[in-house]
This record gives structure tokens, sequence and C-alpha cells, in this order.
């Protein structure tokens, strides 16, 4: 039985580049279908077209309009294909109304060269997490959440108890999150659901007290890694707001405790 | 008399959405035409493609051929324009071959709201700089530099004496450095001249000992606010540095301690 996920995203051929989707009414939040979820049905469409490089090394998807479930189309054109990489455009469309735009840069992960050069004195590592049975799941959120955001059901999350104030209407006004993440069918981690990893934790505007939906303008992901099995480790984090909009930084760590994917996405802050 | 700036980014009408460009030598750092320019020169087409919507405020930026000196196409088109943002596909050509393709959103950062929301605890400060007398000049690089750079010569460059062992050698490993950065000509700075601005200092894999061309494959900038007059402090730092690839983030503040744009880029690692 193919899991859940393989079959949400699933796109078919239709020739000259198009492939046809099904967007999930399982990935709805509060009315609007997750931006993660379009960005891997896209990345997934993208990744048939280029059978040699399937994977994601950089996206940035533009979000023009809202999702709705049903049928969808997604457009790739091939820019540029030389070399290891190829760059694409492509599009996702609901009928005359375009979605999202996004340009991204495949390749294969596999072939990726040496780790880390000699000299490199850098000291990034994973988000410091409390084991994930003293985390709080997602699915302790109360009904109502539960019944707007049947989102919260595709995922075994663990949310940092020391970050979830935000949960309990006390903000910490820092603007972070973290938490482990898994699909909660069980499947693995790969390069393209780690596209929706990178969008699948909540706002960081909630844990400065708005509640309100944060609509992504853009969202670029780098995907760096190919995933272990496993726990994937995600945190969120902003350092600016101002003008009314926010940055929201995202990491995903795997198992093995390495880098596999990182995003930045630029969010209308809700004005409540 | 025009700025230097302003005449090298001038781009002419040729209607249907396309403007004439001509890329001038200036900007060369050892035979490729620096991508912070590159940018620049597309975002001002964009800008005149939308009279009501002039300012960048994310813009998204895959490089996919080297640029040379001389004559350029950029075409630019509307994709959604609605509300107070217009999104656009952007294209600088020469002859046949894409140099840089691009998807932005455009807007009035003259309109954006209210600064910082009550409650918000961020606390990120601009970079901690020495007086710009007590700072390093690029134009103290080395002649064969200079002469291989005359990109160098467009500013008026101060890098932060603890942080350009590079320069000397003595590369630290930690993949940062920071300066002060105005435009030579005294042109001050604003929304399209910050474009330029992310992409301004040396690559940080030079912090690496890795003193070889980084090629850019993606760029994305979010201007965050129309900066004052005066000296602009500029921060590149790298944190994952892997499989050949890097990170480059960039914070760009204004003289009233204002974020005024931030970017992330996607690098190859040079081999030496």
């Amino acid at each position: 039985v193919p899991h859940e996920f393989d079959q949400h995203i699933a796109v078919i051929d239709v020739g000259d580049g198009t492939y046809a989707a099904e967007l999930s009414p399982g990935w709805e939040v509060g009315g609007h279908i997750n931006g993660g979820y379009l960005l891997a049905v896209l990345g997934n469409a993208v990744a048939q077209t280029l059978p040699a490089k399937p994977d994601p090394i950089s996206i940035s998807a533009y979000y023009l309009s809202a999702s709705v479930p049903g049928p969808a189309q997604v457009t790739a054109r091939v820019l540029r294909e030389g070399g290891s990489l190829a760059t694409v455009a492509a599009e996702l469309r609901q009928g005359d109304e375009v979605r999202l735009t996004a340009l991204a840069t495949y390749g294969s992960l596999a072939d990726a060269g040496g780790e880390v050069p000699a000299g490199w004195a850098g000291s990034a590592a994973p988000p410091d997490l409390p084991h994930p049975d003293e985390c709080v799941p997602g699915t302790m959120a109360p009904p109502e959440v539960l019944e707007m955001a049947p989102f919260v059901r595709r995922f075994d999350v663990r949310f940092d108890h020391r970050m979830v104030g935000w949960a309990l209407g006390q903000p910490s006004g820092r603007g972070e999150m973290q938490a482990w993440l898994r699909l909660a069918d069980g499947r693995e981690p790969d390069p393209v659901s780690l596209l929706m990893a990178v969008d699948s934790l909540p706002p960081v505007s909630m844990d400065l007290g708005r509640t309100g939906w944060a609509p992504t303008l853009e969202l670029t992901a780098y995907v760096r890694a190919v995933p272990a099995p496993g726990w994937l480790r995600v945190r969120h984090a902003t350092r600016f707001v101002q003008g009314g909009m926010f940055e929201e930084d995202c990491e995903v760590w795997d198992s093995t405790d390495r880098l596999v994917a990182q995003s930045r996405q630029l969010a209308r802050l809700p004005r409540s």
C-alpha cells in the first residue's frame, strides 16, 4: 500500500511538461492549503521532468493565490540543463488561477562532493530538543484546532515544551519554536518531502501573540543532503519583524545530526 | 551629472516589457560581472514596469550563465498585480543566452505599516563595527587584485579589521566578514541599490581559505525598509558548508540602525 504522503503528492504526466495533481483536503489549515505541501506537489512534478537530476537543490516559490482542495495542474519548463544541474521554471495552477510560481535548480544529491573543507571552524549544531516522549504532541491541540486544521493529522509532531507558550496563550515574544517531526503514516523523509517539512510548523508569528493566518509571499528552500530515516528535528525562528512583515528561517536536521534542509520565507504579520 | 551607479544600471524601455541595458566593465571581478550589479540592473527594469509599486520587496534570482560587459536585454512579465503588491517574472539575456532569471514581488516600501509589534522580544542588533577610520579600506588591496577587480573601485568599503585575516593569508575558518559600504560616487542608497549591496563583499569562502570564484546558484533578497542616507553596514556569514556548497547570509543596516535588506544565496564552494 503506498504511503498517504506519496498518494497526496502524486502527479500524472499528461504531456508537454504538464502534470495533473489532486490537492488533498487533508492539508488544510483554517481553510487554506499548507504551502509546504503545495511546494512538495510542484517539486514532485519537477523531479519527474528530470529523471537524472531528481533532487531539489534550491527552489524559490512565490505564492500568488490561495489553493483549494481538488484538481490542479503543474507545468515545468527546463530553462537550462548542463553538467550536474538543471534549472526549471514551474507553476501550479487551478483552472485559470496561478497558485504558486517557482524557479528551481535540481541535481542529484547522491553526487554531492566532500562534506566539510579542512579549516572550517563553523559550529552550527542541531537544535537542542528534549526526548520526543518529553515533548508536546501536536494532537494535544484543542478539538476546535484539530477540526480547522486536518493538517495536524498528517504528522507525528512533538513540540519542545519549553517553546509552546504560544499554544497556551503565553507567547514568548521571541518568535521561535522547534519540534520533532515524522509523517504520521511512517513514510521516511526524502528530498521532496523536505520541501513540505520546511513549512510544517505553525508560523512563528504565533509566538508573537498573532494567531491569525500569516500568508507566505516567498519561500526559498535549499536541500543540503539526503535525509537518513527516522525523526527530523525542525526549528523555526524570526529575527526581524518590521513593516508588517517577518522573515521565518527554518532548519531541518536528520537523525544523524546532519542539516538536510534550510529555508527562509517572507510572510505578512497577521494583524491579530 | 548623473551618478555613475545610475548610469550603469540605466535601462531603456524598448516596448513589450523589454528593456535595453549596457553592462559596464566596471563591475567585473576576475573576469566575471558581479551578481549583485546584475540583479540591480534587472531590478531597475522591473521597477520601471511598475511605476506605482517601484520597490523590490522580495526578489529571487537564478544565475544561469556568466555575463560579459556590453549590451543586455531585460524582459519583465507581470504575473499578478492586485492590492499593494505585484509579482513579476524577469530575465536578463545577452543575445540568445539567459544570464539570470528571476521572480520578484514589488510594492511601495513607503506604504509599509507599523514598525514592530507590541510583545516582540527579538534582539537582533546591527553588526558591531569599529569606526570607519579604524577599518581597512578595500583600496588597500594589492595592485594585482585591483587590476583583476575594477569592481573594488565602485565602493568606499571599510572592512572590520578584526575579520580581514582572509586578505592576509590567514582566514579565520569561521566564514564571516563585515564592512562599512558606500558607493564611491557619493550616490545614496535606495531600495534598488540594496540589491547590489547584498552581494558586494567578497564571498565568505575567502574566510575558509578558498580564494577561487564562488559562483552563485541562487540569491533571494528581501528589502525591508527604505535606507536612510549615509553609510551602510554589511555583514556576510555562513553556517553550513557541506556537499561542495555553502549558503551565505547577508544583512544590510542603514545609518539609523535599521535593517534595510537581508539576503541568502547558495553558492558553490571553490575547490581551492
